[in-house]
């Protein structure tokens, strides 16, 4: 049996996250606020922490699933935290989506207690982390960024590396968001033009669908205005823009393009739709097309 | 041996569609301004005509490839054209990207001498023409529709049928290159935030090339700042993106995405850029951003 | 007594011009489709001609003041027009808002029959045009231009001359439009900021009111959110920023102002809001900020 | 002789508005960083305070003029500031340019001294100030603002008051600074457009300085590409549009112009114009055109 892990976060991505790394051999010591949600991986031979510091050893590995920056830095920051029980020779891999500059203020603190950050932000929906099909982007010091490989080799169907920088991997995975959220606008402007142009929205959906494949879920979603149950809500999705305008603006980038799509996630949250799917954007650009809208979607 | 058409307009796109039907065991009557270009089609069993009327049987079908809606309205609407010589059961598939417009009314002028026009405009660079792997949108009167099916069948991967409209397949074309230049603005603003950031283009572009196959090639493209030869030129993508606004204009749909589209394309051109491949507008992202250029892009 | 001019074109506008010129010791003779509108002005003095050209006289002057680039173009290009009965010496001193490429395509067309073209679009609403307070834009051959020079002080408070180019003034004028609509769209943001920030929209108006006069009318129009009556029709409007759009595409101008005017006419206008003034495209940006819409507005 | 105030801050807009609380008859005791810039404000009868709770009186006024957010906090927030000083029946009046979610803040802060806030701040530049000629608008509570109009009489032409919210009149203040800076983005892209039309810039912003005295001092910068010395520098430009942007987006408002305008300041940071003058945006809305720029401007 490979060397044991320790495991902080076990929400929808975490808990199938977790399971491959059992699968793969490694020991787990997880931990989740909420300690229910570890009943599933205890059944398949996770030992359970009564603490985050607990999940880690001297000089270990842990992996953290959380929900954003501030949930983040709390786990890390906090007093007797996991980063100081790892100490020298410990490493950090944390895979949420969060701000560059987080993480690299992140990486600055774990140097105090000899610990190493990885940052390893992932691709994918819940169902792709249980196929363990998720793409995973890394950074950070050289050593470290090795030791990781055969631990997210478990989890995902690929890795980039963008070297060194423990904020690169960050930038990287919030490039990949605003790909899909302009895809999003994209779609919604395109198949507002067929309906009003008098063209089947679903035919042309279709076709999308056939001729690249990232387009084809949300081109049928908003082709049939079915935004909920949400896959990713519109207020995460707001988060991300905001993640996206303010690391531009940090490196003084304009960005036309990223400025239209916050115009509209803010204009979808102040109507109302923050906890429908983030493509449900598609709905103001309908009604400022003049279009009225299904019911169910409103 | 199947039946004998009409293929006017021999130029990158036309020569290997036209190859592909005499593969596929149809006879062959070819028309090209420049007659040398028949050369290669002689070689494989087409005939070549005089004129544009002379590709033309009664009752036939006639294709055309032509560079844009000036040249098919001049070789439809000249005195003693093909279309004339079509007469009563003629059919016209109009392979060619146009307005929708011009489309609607290329068909009701064709009716007036009881000829059927089906707009049949194609997705894909030469290459995936001389495979038969072109993508063929087709719409207009059901009868001729099924009898071009064969034809297209023998050029394309498939075929998106959207129904009646002589018009309809027209406006999804240019939803298709609605996709691809929004998909190239983009990665423009993408490459640049994540070189302004401190991360490698390359690494950047090689990741979004294997998430997404469409965007593979413009990602390196632009990482690499390589728009010679162009692929589509720019002065042709600025053709694209008026259509697209003009046809949304034309239905009152508002597509801020499309206008800041036109909006770049339209720098580019004033910057000396037409010649280059379309996906040149990256530079203008990144001198908007302070970059300064790769010498040969300039 | 003065010069007797010709004047085609008595709606709102020519009206008032026209008896500023008769006030300011011209003799009229004038002629409009519906010869009703003519009464105000034959009571003091103007003669009614039976036709556009029996306005002209051989080597004199004739003003029209008409809708649009056609209405102008009918009148000028029919046969046995007004320009053809000026003659050699005449002068055409055209006082609507149209497109410099229709102004520059008239000037053509009017030399071949030794008439000058001289663009005089003004600013100004009726009110003004009543007052004799119109800022009158002037462009056209020198000599023509002087000629006409004592006609426009008659009916306004001042006269900007752009030169020779007949083309030059409709720009201009374009350009003074684009700044007005420029102004209603700031205002619309700025008072939607305001409502949505808990901060009395009526209050903002009216100090920006007594900052800035151009802004002041409009400002409180959208803090009352009333639009009706129109002073300027949203239809005409969306006409004035398409030829804005036209003339930048013509000289290769990126516009992304008024990119973003011309998507807010349009979505006002697909709303079903042609009729109001050109003020209410704020009611989409208060929509698109999940702001309800008083009644009357809707 | 009326009260004696304290007031801290003496930069270029500071030092012309103590000038004139002296004038009109009140006691000033003054602090700044650089203590030499007090000489002109001594000369006149103002005592120099040695540090800025000096200045302060029990149950007396304060006026503060600092450069942004982070200076007005540090000097209200130090242990020992001159809030403390002030105590129960303290007014400040702070006349600084800030966020409204700062200006709330720090009067939740001064409540727990029973100090009260009243947000003061002016349009004007500094000869505007020297000639009390500012703009002021005001908020906070009843009667403090009450107390507070004597004094901002005495610097302003004309007070605008946005009622007990200390937050409002920052608001307001922002909304002023959009309308300026939306100004300039339209007189770039109109005479952009009429340099790329063949029409005079410098004609055109002539007239449109007769059309509206808000547009006209920087409808001619940019004609002329005078962009030095800078009047209000770029960089503060880009400041108060990200102030704007943020509380836009604090209260859930698309402002899609903000944007815009967010996105060229950003470029002309980036490409090196951060102390040109906040004008200098037009220089890239002319490279966006393709149009060389004046040497001096680069």
């Amino acid at each position: 049996m490979s060397e044991t892990l320790g495991f902080i976060g076990l929400g929808n991505m975490g808990v199938p996250i977790a399971a491959n790394l059992l699968k793969a051999g490694f020991g787990l010591r997880v931990y989740n606020r909420t300690a229910s949600k570890a009943a599933p991986l205890t059944a398949k031979g996770a030992t359970v922490a009564s603490s985050p510091a607990d999940v880690a050893q001297p000089g270990g590995i842990v992996l953290t699933m959380l929900a954003d920056d501030r949930a983040l830095e709390e786990v890390c920051l906090s007093e007797q935290s996991f980063v100081e029980r790892l100490g020298p020779g410990g490493v950090h891999i944390s895979l949420s989506t969060i701000s560059p500059v987080t993480a690299r203020r992140l990486a600055e603190h774990h140097v105090k207690h000899k610990v190493i950050y990885v940052a390893s932000p992932v691709f994918g929906r819940p169902e792709a982390a249980a196929a363990a099909k998720l793409w995973v982007c890394t950074s950070g010091p050289n050593g470290a960024r090795k030791r990781a490989q055969p631990i997210l080799a478990a989890i995902g169907q690929g890795i980039f590396d963008f070297g060194d920088d423990p904020g690169a991997a960050n930038i990287v995975k919030l490039c990949g968001n605003f790909l899909v959220a302009a895809s999003i606008e994209t779609l919604a402007e395109m198949l507002t033009l067929a309906e009003k142009s008098g063209v089947s929205k679903k035919a042309v959906a279709e076709m999308i669908g056939k001729l690249s494949p990232l387009h084809s879920g949300y081109a049928n979603q908003i082709a049939e205005q079915k935004f909920e149950p949400a896959g990713f809500r519109l207020t995460l999705g707001l988060k991300d823009v905001n993640l996206i305008v303010q690391t531009a603006a940090a490196s003084m980038t304009p960005m036309p393009l990223a400025s239209l799509l916050h115009d509209h996630y803010v204009s979808a949250v102040a109507k109302g739709r923050g906890e429908l799917d983030w493509s449900a954007i598609a709905l103001g650009v309908a009604e400022d097309a003049g279009l009225a809208l299904r019911k169910a979607a409103g």
